[in-house]
Formats: C-alpha cells, structure tokens, sequence
C-alpha cells in the first residue's frame, strides 16, 4: 500500500525546495523547475527503476513487469509563477508513492509494467502553449508556432528548451513513448469547487471539457457623454453588457457547461464618451460537444440580436477551440470503485480546465483522472490547499486505481 | 449689422494657420495657440478699442461705450490636439464681427461698452483643467492643484503659465476685470445632435447641466473560467453590466437628463478568469439639480442590489461633480427673440458640455448661449463642421440678441 506519510513529506519537501513568500515557482525551463527536476531523480535512487528524458523534455520512469505493457501514471512538476503547493507535482509524487509500493510489493518485477511520466510545461506559463510536453508525445505538437514563441523578457523558446537539453525540431521523437502504452492514469486536485461544495474527498473525471473560445467585438458610435441624448446613442458598451448577462443563462441549460466573459475593453475608454468600441473575450466548455455547438451558436445569434438594437455591429475571431475528450468507459469504472472502496462516496464530474491526460486520451490510449477535493475552490495561487487526511485517501485510491487496471491491462491481454 | 462673409474668411484663415491634417492643434499654452493669439491681435488693429491680457491670461477687448456698464462676448481661441475648426474660435470671431459692427454703428462709440473675451484654456486638454481662465475670474481657482499639474512630458503647468507671462500665485487677480459686467453672451456650436435632429439651426441655451461623476468599482471572486460552476461564481463583471443597463431607464424618465458608462476594466481581464474585480465610470447629468440628485441615488441604490444579487460588493468614489447653472431668464428671452427674427424657428435645451459661461453665470452676472446646429453630432474632431449658411444666420442672430442685450442693460441702468 503506497506510503500516505512519506507522500506528503514529499510533498513538503518539494514545497520548501521550490516555492517561496508567494507560491510554487517551478515554472518550466527554469532553474527552479531544473532543481525540482533533480530533486526527484534523487528520489529514484532507491528505486529499481530506468528513467529517462525524452525528445520533448518529458521524464518517464519504468518499473519493469513480467508484460511489456505498460501502465502509466503522469502528471506535471511544473508550475504557474506564484502557484499552490499541489498543482500538477501531487499527481507525480502519489505517483512514486503507488509506483515504490508496487515494486515492494512484487519484489521489484510486478505482473506489468508499470510507468511514472513527470510531462514538461503543462502549464505553459511563460510561454503560453500549454501541454507542451504531452501534445509532442501525442503527435499534437505544433513546432512552426513554437519556434517563434517569446517570453516577455525576449528569451525564445527555442534558446529555452536548448538550455534544458531538448531540441524544438525534434520534440515529435517523443511519440517513441507510445510504444505499449495500455493505459494512462493521472491524479490532480479539481482546481474548482464541486467536490467541496457536496462534501465528497474523491471524484472520478469523466474526460475533459471541449472549450470554445472567442474574441468578440462590438462597434457602435464614440459620442460626447454630455451632448448625445440617450435615444440617438449607438453605445457599444450596452451591446457587450447584455452578451455578458445572456451568456449565463444560455449555459446554465446544460448541468454542466459554463460561459465566462473574462474581459472587457471600452474604448476610447473615458468617463465623458459613450462607449464607441468594446471588445470582449468569450469562454465556453462542455463535455458534450453537440451542447458546446448549440451554446456557440446560441451566445452568435444572441450578439447579433444585441447589436442590432443598439445600433452595432458584432464581429466574432476564434481564440481557440478544443473538442471535448472523454476519457475511458471501463476505467471509469474501476475509478469509481477504487473510491468507493476508500471513501464510500464518489462523484463523476468533468474537468473544466485542460490537463495533460487529455492530449494521452486523444490517442486512443485508455486514460482516466481522479480528483481530490480542493478548499474553496482555489488554484494557480499560493492559497490553493488540500486537507491532509483528502490527500491521504486520494494516494490510497490512486493505488487502488492502479492495481485494477494493471489486472485489467493483463485481463485484455490474455 | 455682422459681416458674415468676412466672419467666414477669418474662421477659415484661423484653420489654415492652426492647423493640420489632423485637425486644429491650438492647444493652451502652446507656441500654434500663441500664434492664434497673435492673429487675433493684428484683427484688432484697425478697431477702436483697448485690449489686455489679464493675470490669468484671458484677453480682453474694450470697445468703450457711453456707458460704463458692459456687455460681454466671449468664448475661446484654444483648442483640444486634432480638434475642430469651430470649437471655441467661432464665439470668438463672431463676437468679432458683431463688436466691429457695433463699432461702426456708432461711430466707435456705442450706447454701452462693449467687451470681447478670448478666456484661456477652457478645454484643460494638456493640464486636466477644464474652463482655466473663466475659473479664476469668477474667483473659482484653484491654484493649489493647479501647481502640481503636469502634462504627460512632464512639463509644470506652472512652467507653461510662466512661460506665456501668468504667474499660478496670482491668477486670482483676474476677479478684477468682474467690474461693470451687466451681461455675458455666448455663441457656441452645440456638439451634439439635437438642433439637426430637430431640423434647426440655432437654439437658445437654457444653462450648462449638472454632473455628477463617479468610479464604481465591484468586487465578487476571481476564479477558474473551466473548474467553477455557474451557480457558485461571483462574477463582478455581471453585477456591472446590469448597471451599465440600468442606468438608460434610469436617465430616460427625464426627457433631458443622460447617463454614460465610459470606461469598463476587468481584473484580471484574461480570458479565462471570471472577473474578481470590475472598475467602472459612471457620468451623469441634468439641469435640474433634484432629478440629478434622485437618478444619482436611484443609481446607487441599483448598484448595491446587482452586486448583492451577484455576490459582491460594491464601492463608489467621487471623481468630480458640479451643480447645474441656469442662464438667465430675460437674456433667454432675448435670444429666443434673435433667432425667432433670424430663421423663425427656435429650440430650447441645456447645454450636456460645460462652457466658460457657466463660471460667468456663477457669480451672478446674466448669461445666456446661443448654440448653432452640429452636424452629425461630432465635436472635437476634425470631423466638426457647421453648414456655411447655419453660421452665417448664427452670426446674424448672435449680433441681434447683442443689441437686444445692450437695450436690455441700458433700461436697467435708467
């Protein structure tokens, strides 16, 4: 059974290592990060174990089986600048608890092979691509857009990926990891306030959400605030203001959609002019894609509608889409057991924001998460928290999670 | 009786001289506003009149009449950057045009004494200080904020005032030229849209609304666009856009008062976060001081039921507000005669905008306005015109209410 205590000193360790006054600063590629990076390989010492970075930055670790298939659990070591203290890094080190327990428990050679996968930049902090060590191993990398991405300082991502020994023209090399891969686990804290909110430690996530992201802009007529009746007005701003209220009720039709207007810009932006210009961004997510189209389409005919009867125009450019990725039927399933068997309550839920599993799942390589309950439904902060005792179910559940599926992956193979 | 023809050449010698393909740059205190000083200092040559510059830097023009009390004209040569061609300078050359009429008529020496004031920076675009000149006449200065005024190079407002020969400590001294003003005229383009609306060209200004301007900021929770439910956000972004909606109804119950959010930020205004904090302006005015006062609470009141229905709090701070200033009554009725005699339509309405008159009518000295139509509504921008014919009846009418004006003095007087 994996080691609940020496997990969370793990945990501690790597805070008091890594973070500072303000949070986690393992952000990728950085000296922190690096330091991280050495500290868990420290870990491994002890561990009959090989391990290796691959052409992405990505760090496997192979616990050799009696079966060349391999289960994998993986999760992120990077983070957010100011991040929590559990973000991405809980799920490698409850990894490497399960991981140690398994090779104790097997005398070093379980039944099958049993992987950890510490992925690079999930965060994609500094600059700004997210999953970029998960989507190269996926086939879903995206190296012209990569080669000229800047940090704010100037650094290329290119001279950043070199200092740390991987090479942007060949971070598609990584796809090699795929090889015999029969299922993928990963353990992260929801980041959100659902399980807290019905007072369940564990929930099993039934895939990540699609998310459909849009850059909207309303014109209408900049005009003096003290001369321009209310009647003749053509004010952008009263346009973008209705979009913002009707995007909520046009999600909260489904259980679990959401829609975020997360900016707005008036311009010229004064206190004595009617708002000539807005600009605003749209977030929208849902596990069902056909849910996600329909509020799409939904949220255009309602702008247009605004628009027309305040004299605007609208115009939509797409940030960014993701289609909805759900993640296997069977090892939700034993999931949902694993938590059963620790907890007695569970919980299915999707997950709203993007996680490395996601890019895993996308390959047809049966992938399930497990959420532990965050506090008040904070993250990517230094007050992000987990209560102790929730910490030391999920590593008890995870466990548990890895052994039924490692019999299932032997189960599929005989 | 005025010589509009010559009116036109001046205005259209004026823009040639002060301007550029952006518009008329005779921002205060800057070397072009100086050069349009100069300008109108050589149009006086041939008249017989005395003129100076007063300890606040306003320009004075005496036409000396047989008696002492004084009828005023005035408005001002300066200018925002890429401003229009009428803005300001219009009062001025029209009252040009009428006090050399007058000069004529009576042989340089009509029954009243006739002034024409150029007031200094009434536009406050370079330091913030709207109505500068006519401020520190009507003994409302304020040269304690006025000596830490900076412009965005740096440069004192101090330093600017020296170097145009006013001294900050002593523009108070400009009360002096109070002395023997029996009444104030002011002709103005209007900058807004309602005498074209109306199909008028000239319309007599009731007085300069009240303004009450304010930031207002909500505070809900900053949080995940992708992890956080719907039904638990508190999205201050909301609770503003239905304020931003709100107050239309709220100033349309009174047929002349407006209400305008001009400024909307969102933190931390990335597009997935809901927004934790939203900083809004809100401008408001009316020419009655009571529907001011009741939209300004109905306002507030509406604020704190959004952000309580959203979860948040809400906070308002004062940028600035000023009372409304009626006009006189008689003067009113003498305008609207000039332009009934003049075109034989006339519109009453308040001024949205402030103007110097405002600070004339403050101290108790009789003012009225007259405005000429717009087109298209636009002002401060080179986009600002007038049609020709419009401007020459405004002169003409303008010249009309003088005499009326003067008349009106005279029977006071006896």
């Amino acid at each position: 059974m994996a080691d609940a205590k020496r997990m969370l000193g793990n945990l501690e360790e790597l805070r008091a290592l890594t973070g500072d006054e303000f949070g986690a600063q393992r952000v990728a590629w950085s000296p922190v990060w690096l330091k991280a990076r050495a500290w868990f390989e420290e870990k491994l010492k002890a561990l009959p174990v090989e391990h290796h970075y691959d052409a992405a930055g990505n760090h496997w670790v192979t616990l050799e089986g009696q079966s060349e298939q391999a289960l994998v659990m993986g999760s992120h070591l990077d983070s957010v600048p100011n991040g929590g203290w559990l973000d991405g890094c809980l799920g490698v080190i409850a990894g490497l608890a399960v991981l140690t327990s398994l090779a104790e428990e097997y005398n070093g050679r379980p039944p099958v092979t049993v992987k950890l996968v510490d992925w690079a930049d999930e965060e994609g902090a500094r600059f700004g691509r997210s999953l970029f060590g998960s989507a190269a191993f996926a086939g879903n990398h995206s190296i012209a857009a990569d080669r000229v991405r800047v940090d704010k300082d100037g650094t290329t991502l290119e001279a950043a990926l070199r200092a740390c020994g991987v090479e942007v023209e060949s971070i598609g090399d990584a796809a090699a990891e795929q090889k015999n891969l029969a299922a993928y686990l990963e353990l992260h804290i929801e980041q959100g306030p659902v399980l807290e909110g019905l007072g369940k430690p564990l929930g099993v996530v039934l895939g990540t959400k699609g998310v459909e992201r849009w850059a909207i802009t309303f014109r209408g007529q900049e005009a003096h605030s003290g001369s321009t009746p209310m009647a003749v007005r053509r004010d952008a701003l009263a346009a973008a203001a209705k979009l913002a209220l009707e995007i909520r009720p046009i999600a909260m039709k489904h259980p679990q959609a959401v829609a975020t207007m997360g900016s707005v810009k008036t311009f010229p932006g004064i206190v004595t002019a009617v708002v000539g210009r807005c600009e605003t961004t749209l977030d929208m997510r849902d596990l069902d894609a056909e849910v996600l189209a329909a509020m799409l389409r939904e949220a255009q005919e309602a702008s247009e509608r605004f628009a027309k009867e305040e004299g605007c125009t609208v115009e939509w450019a797409k940030i960014w889409s993701i289609e909805p990725i759900p993640f296997d039927s069977k090892l939700i399933e034993l999931c949902e057991e694993a938590i059963l068997e620790t907890v007695a309550v569970s919980e299915k839920l999707p997950s709203g924001p993007l996680h490395d599993a996601a890019e895993v799942a996308r390959i047809g390589i049966p992938t399930v998460m497990m959420f532990v309950q965050s506090l008040r439904g904070l993250s990517h902060n230094a007050a992000e928290d987990t209560q102790r005792e929730h910490l030391e179910q999920a590593v008890h559940a995870f466990g548990l999670l890895a052994k039924k599926a490692a019999d299932w992956t032997l189960a599929k193979e005989s």
